[in-house]
């Protein structure tokens, strides 16, 4: 067991005790990546204090990157953890990393050794909320942390008939360096499927990228300079975070309401506020089955969104990913097609209705801004890659596309459905989720004072894992909320996960009712 | 006929008029996108001028932009040409684009109608390069233009082969999200491969990307902000050139020598200066076959560019993409496998080796800096194609890379001697080219005072054309030079090719020893 010791008389509360013991000793080499730490019911048991104590104190250090979970292995110290050979950089960083601060780099030495890489780095903002989020040890678990498709239904016979024909055809063409605004027949596609749904564009208006994130990512580099100011959903995509913490842009946050009584989605009073004290250059929402939040826009919520940008002079990009997944409420039209000011940039991509290993997306904008991002798009890598581009015009082509689509649509309504029941049928009361009319997540929140990340370690040993809400926050994070993700997981798997989150959660409120509590920095701890 | 007018007794030189009347007519709409206009000798001849200053006025407007040529069809008002509505954000410009400040833009309107996209735009920075030098034009012609592989010789049916066995055995994996380092069956066999010529990695020390192009937008953003300086060769590869300019940083160009007497590659007194006179982040070097020069830097310069990093306490990003592609002289090792104190970052790429089409490329690093970049590749484009990443993997897997590049690397040699024997036969007395060991171009330099461009002109009038040398410099471009590619051209378009460029030359050559030249405007015009 390990040499940890606690003083309960202390005015430092005991989590905080333990947290920093486990840490101190990453920190002199006394613990290692990958060696074992206990399971936080024994090392309560063995320190005498009670497991949610622990588990507070693990949650802490997980969050830090200092441990990992793996489920049905137990938790080690983690091999990315601060140590201080490998954080030195983090010591320039921002502040997300508290670790960082609790020892020194090593003096610089001019001695000709090694290079001092540290000194080159640009401060680190961030970036590794996305990695955080998709740990390792999901493998194993009945997992609802990510919202990404259901590979089990992957049409691969047909693709693998799309590569086969496309590299016959037009092999040469495919493998020999390409256009940056994208594969000309893959555009015909998309300006034909575009146009079905009612969107009629020039192929000006249209450029192919890699994905939403890089969508973003050229967006930003077309319009943001440091100390730029976006308004953002929050809670929103964690990938929009980075992209902007990259850029060292202002995240100007907005609620999204998912409560019954408010329409659905961002506050566009808030919106209202933030651009009329700030100079705001874009205003990036997810209309549709928002992510995390599962929120879908209103017609009229729309309108008015298109007013504000308008009367204030921004831009909106809106993030169209999730728009052909609804699967119940009425289809309602995108911003870009309710636009008349020509202020949308559209971003939107294959990888939620298909696959998301075909790094294959889009953007919809005027055509003085298409051809500015194509500028953007060349200096960033050339163009997109042409066999992956190539498949998926072949599949959309053939009609692939369509069929999986509403395929997946249906398999994603049942998933969701069932894990609606089974949140009503076991869930303890004062929690609550939102009921999304599309998409592939719902969002959670636990009666106040809960947090998220200590339920999170509780599941995760009894072989359950989410996403916890605090990834998804450009601001203060809300600790008591997490997103569910359905889409990836099968009803059974649903029912049993969801039941066991129930259970969990309801064995830490009935020892809370035993136990005395007080609220020690803003989390709730048992001392 | 255009309605121009030259006044032969005006201080303004003849070519400026010219140049100056075309371009209003742009920006009135007198012409517009598509209009074709005269071939230079019609137009010299309706005008009473030489042709040689026709052909300076079309020079300067298709560099920026005005006029694009295409071979056996004439010259035409360019479909992107900076007309008052399209350059309107260039008046935000780098001042790159003299055109842009010949009008000013509409004034703001603040009437709820379009946005203004102009007021959201950050300011542009030269990304335009690249497009410039790869003309539509390129199309019918013999092209000595680009730098890129030989599409007739793609091993289509293996690759097929690679996209089947890879779909069929990893579908699932494959078209699922997968891992901001790279697809892991990918990394095995770069690092196998890596280990055969000589350099033993781990996989923490190897991050796949889309390409060089990425790897350099990936390693700007981990390591430069505005303001922060690189050194680069002078001339250098555009791209980076673009990818520097996007993030505003200082780049401090290098001459790279080629002529005999100096050991060819950057000057590293140059580079010490450099490194002495500013704070340096790193310097970007193709130290095999550089692009656009052809030069190989010599074991020694290797050695002291290491020394020189290492003392200064800068990183090396070193650029091997055309290492496997030496065709000559002794092999030599990078400056990854000289380097002892852990400064070189190297990129690499299939693009060059094998299919520009499918974007993959790599980077080899220490630990820590790859660590650093997969954090900014994840917030950059999430992750890699993964088709691609599995095709290229199967294909290495096979032996196909080695036997591809193999027969590539003799075709390339063939033509390169081809190339240089054309030279030798055609070429008039006071052009110099360097003679490369492998890679894909050489580089000429005319005899002072005359001018690339303008040879362009005259050489796509006859179905001839290359990338004229201004294309590929950093700072004050030298006008004489330009560059050949010999990859993409068989051995009797290199002959005809080298022979109009040589025949063309001749005739300007001549027509100046008849004619009167004065020095107008830094550059060398008959009036």
């Amino acid at each position: 067991m390990l040499p940890l010791h606690v003083q309960s008389e202390s005015h430092v509360p005991l989590y905080i005790q333990i947290r920093d013991q486990l840490r101190a000793m990453v920190h002199t080499g006394e613990l290692r990546p990958g060696d074992r730490i206990p399971a936080s019911r024994e090392l309560a048991t063995s320190l005498g204090v009670h497991r949610t104590t622990v588990a507070n104190a693990y949650a802490e250090l997980e969050s830090e990157g200092f441990i990992e979970g793996h489920v049905g292995r137990g938790t080690f110290i983690s091999h990315d953890a601060p140590t201080p050979h490998r954080s030195a950089p983090e010591t320039h960083g921002n502040g997300n990393s508290k670790a960082a601060r609790a020892f020194t780099p090593a003096p610089p030495s001019f001695n000709g050794g090694s290079l001092r890489w540290e000194s080159l780095f640009a401060d680190e903002r961030g970036e590794e909320a996305l990695s955080r989020i998709y740990p390792e040890s999901a493998r194993g678990a009945i997992s609802f942390v990510a919202a990404r498709p259901s590979a089990e239904h992957f049409p691969i016979e047909e693709l693998r008939s799309c590569t086969q024909a496309v590299l016959k055809g037009a092999g040469e063409e495919i493998l020999q360096l390409g256009s940056s605004d994208g594969y000309e027949p893959l555009k015909r596609e998309l300006l034909a499927m575009l146009g079905r749904e009612g969107l009629r564009l020039r192929s000006e208006q249209l450029l192919v990228t890699a994905g939403v994130q890089q969508s973003l990512d050229l967006v930003c580099k077309a319009f943001l300079r440091p100390g730029d100011a976006v308004v953002l959903e929050d809670p929103t995509y964690p990938g929009s975070l980075t992209v902007f913490a990259t850029a060292r842009v202002r995240c100007l946050g907005v609620p999204v309401h998912t409560e019954a009584g408010a329409p659905a989605g961002i506050d566009l009073d808030g919106v209202e506020a933030a651009l009329r004290q700030n100079r705001v250059k874009f205003i990036l929402v997810t209309p549709d089955c928002q992510n995390p939040t599962g929120a879908t826009m209103p017609l009229e919520s729309r309108r008015r969104l298109l007013e504000l940008a308008a009367r204030y002079q921004v831009a909106i990009v809106e993030d169209g990913i999730y728009s052909r997944l609804r699967f119940s409420g009425p289809r309602l039209p995108s911003l870009r097609a309710l636009d008349r000011a020509g202020l949308v940039i559209q971003t939107d991509s294959f990888s939620k209705i298909a696959f998301p290993g075909l790094r294959v997306g889009w953007c919809v904008a005027p055509e003085r801004v298409i051809e500015r991002l194509r500028l953007v798009k060349q200096a960033t890598d050339l163009h997109t890659d042409q066999l992956a581009q190539a498949t998926m015009a072949e599949f959309t082509r053939r009609g692939g596309l369509d069929r999986h689509v509403k395929k997946m649509c249906g398999l994603y309504a049942t998933r969701c459905q069932a894990m609606l029941k089974a949140l009503e049928k076991h869930m303890p009361e004062g929690v609550e989720w939102t009921r999304p009319e599309g998409g592939m997540c719902l969002w959670v929140a636990l009666p106040a004072g809960y947090d998220a990340s200590e339920l999170l370690i509780h599941a995760r040993e009894r072989g359950v894992i989410f996403a916890p809400g605090r990834y998804f926050y450009g601001q203060v994070p809300q600790p008591n909320v997490f997103r569910l993700g359905f889409a990836g997981t099968d009803e059974r798997q649903i029912a049993k996960g969801v039941e066991v989150l129930a259970e969990v959660l309801r064995e830490e409120m009935s020892k809370r009712e035993r136990g005395g509590w007080r609220r020690v920095e803003g989390r709730v701890a048992l001392v």
